[in-house]
């Protein structure tokens, strides 16, 4: 039955600033075998994420480098082609795990968990209703600590994360919620589709601080931080006495290729009593029930909406990864690796 | 019975980078006139701290920018010399407020609270017993979240907020505080007297960051900040996974004369999942009643001590101020405006 090639990519060479082709490879190769007890899968879909920037560099972190030679990781959803025996999955099943970057996959089920495809499309399972929208979800209700009297600031608010960050303090009621994105069809999004009170292109509103200020002239609550730099500067510029700064990523600094300018007015954060707390969303994975319960009565009630950019083929996959650091990606980026059926 | 003139120092222009002894005034006048049921006031102490820096500037903070021409503000403890029929405060009482940078002044008693001389000598609580020692304990406790297992770094450790800082940090069972000062004499103080685990000469121990290191090889936990600049980018290589940093004050770039910079590793907020919390002792002054009574024991117990400069005569007010930033000062500094006796 299976008689196709398997293909993936392995980190060639470690990227100096913006990771380029030449850093991935493309290798082809036999489809695993597959063992008893095991099962057999076909990504259908993988994900880019911007984290994954930070795995390519060889450093201490809070998970281990990608290894030169060796098949990159992330998240993927699949479809089980053969069970051989497997107790907890059968052929037809749709499953989620942290073994993208390949077409065919061989395991024991062990990190993998089932998706229902009833619920939502299941690329979505890498996006709204997986770890993005988690981390939208931890990052601004925990770490964040929001309330619904918040002002609230978004960067990156067109992403994977920002959008859910975006409607979830809307639908938990705050009345001001501002978010950055990089084109006007970006910000037209944020205001007409994701409820935002008023948006910003900081690619053409001059001044990031002032554009802020324009847009928000109670000052901010609460800045869930996707992008750090210029984005965080300008928030601090802007943070109400006690306002909290949801510390989820940098990604204006992962390319740096020297040590990045920190901001000039970090001092803010002492005279202004603000909180900047970092996290990591596998140290919330005990939300996932809630999340997951209002997520789908946020889905049911026409309250909670997300777009993808979807590349179809692995081959892809690098331009993906790359095309996030541009702002290619119209919501979550997607690789499409095989049909629903696994053809 | 007062035949004296009062003396008092306004600010007489704003100062650019460290404040110079021009950027003062010296005035003398005429003891201020004692209504019905008011108090006359002799200072004896008055207190120089880091944040009366950020008042000369013209800018928008939490407290409002000292004005050209006017008396500076300031903590001070003086002594009542004549009662005018005040219901609350009678000649002899001692009285700690705001009104320091002058020799003599007139109050109706608001904002003025009674010290007891038999605790501890009154200048005491301008420092350890007042806002410093305050500041420290609310700091490290609340915003600091500390736990015994916790491994502490506190910077300007000798200073009036960092010494208590790292003997709460012992007293409260932590097993490893480190400290920084910018001699070999206070580093000898704060392991000696302080019981800190280890001190660094920040002014002579060659890469801060690595010396941090060697000194904390379990990491840091909990960073009490006063200075930021250099020791908060070495302190943010250094934080454990879940650390926290008290952002006290940043005293290293109040007298900035440009944008300072920031931090190149702030990115580590995210990655380590720390928390950074400024906050200001005024917002935690429910505090009091734990703070008193705890340093209460602790002083009965001999596990609190402090140390002092005095520079004496209000003339030398602003010397004393200006020597905060070049760390002239060995623990609190004070002014010694009068003898006890008011003379």
């Amino acid at each position: 039955m299976v008689t196709q090639k398997n293909r993936d990519i392995r980190l060639k060479s470690r990227p100096v600033g913006l990771p380029t082709l030449d850093n991935f490879e493309l290798v082809e190769g036999e489809i695993p075998h597959l063992g008893s007890g095991q099962i057999l899968v076909r990504n259908l879909f993988m994900s880019v994420d911007p984290y994954m920037r930070g795995r390519m560099m060889d450093r201490k972190s809070y998970v281990p480098p990608f290894q030169i030679g060796e098949v990159l990781q992330g998240g993927a959803v699949g479809k089980v082609m053969v069970s051989n025996g497997n107790g907890e999955f059968a052929a037809g099943d749709y499953v989620l795990g942290m073994d993208g970057w390949r077409e065919w996959f061989v395991s024991s089920g062990a990190g993998l968990q089932k998706v229902d495809p009833a619920i939502a499309p299941i690329q979505a399972y890498l996006g709204a209703l997986g770890m993005p929208g988690l981390t939208a979800y931890a990052g601004l209700l925990r770490v964040g600590e929001l309330k619904k009297t918040d002002r609230v600031f978004v960067s990156a608010a067109s992403g994977a994360v920002g959008a859910v960050v975006c409607q979830i303090a809307r639908n938990k009621g705050c009345e001001i919620v501002v978010g950055s994105a990089g084109t006007d069809e970006k910000c037209a999004y944020l205001t007409q589709e994701l409820g935002c009170t008023a948006a910003i292109n900081y690619r053409d509103c001059g001044d990031l601080g002032a554009a802020l200020a324009d847009a928000m002239p109670g000052g901010v609550d609460v800045y869930f931080d996707n992008v750090g730099g210029s984005h965080l500067t300008a928030a601090l510029d802007n943070m109400n006495t006690f306002g909290r700064i949801v510390a989820c990523g940098m990604i204006e600094i992962y390319n740096a290729t020297e040590p990045p300018r920190g901001p000039y007015n970090l001092a803010n954060i002492v005279g202004r009593s603000l909180t900047m707390r970092g996290f990591i969303v596998l140290n919330h994975l005990d939300m996932l029930p809630a999340f997951q319960r209002d997520m789908g009565e946020w889905i049911a009630a026409g309250k909670m909406t997300w777009r993808e950019t979807i590349l179809d083929g692995i081959e892809r996959a690098p331009e993906a990864l790359i095309g996030l650091f541009k702002g290619d990606n119209f919501g979550k980026m997607l690789v499409k690796l095989a049909e629903e059926n696994g053809g």
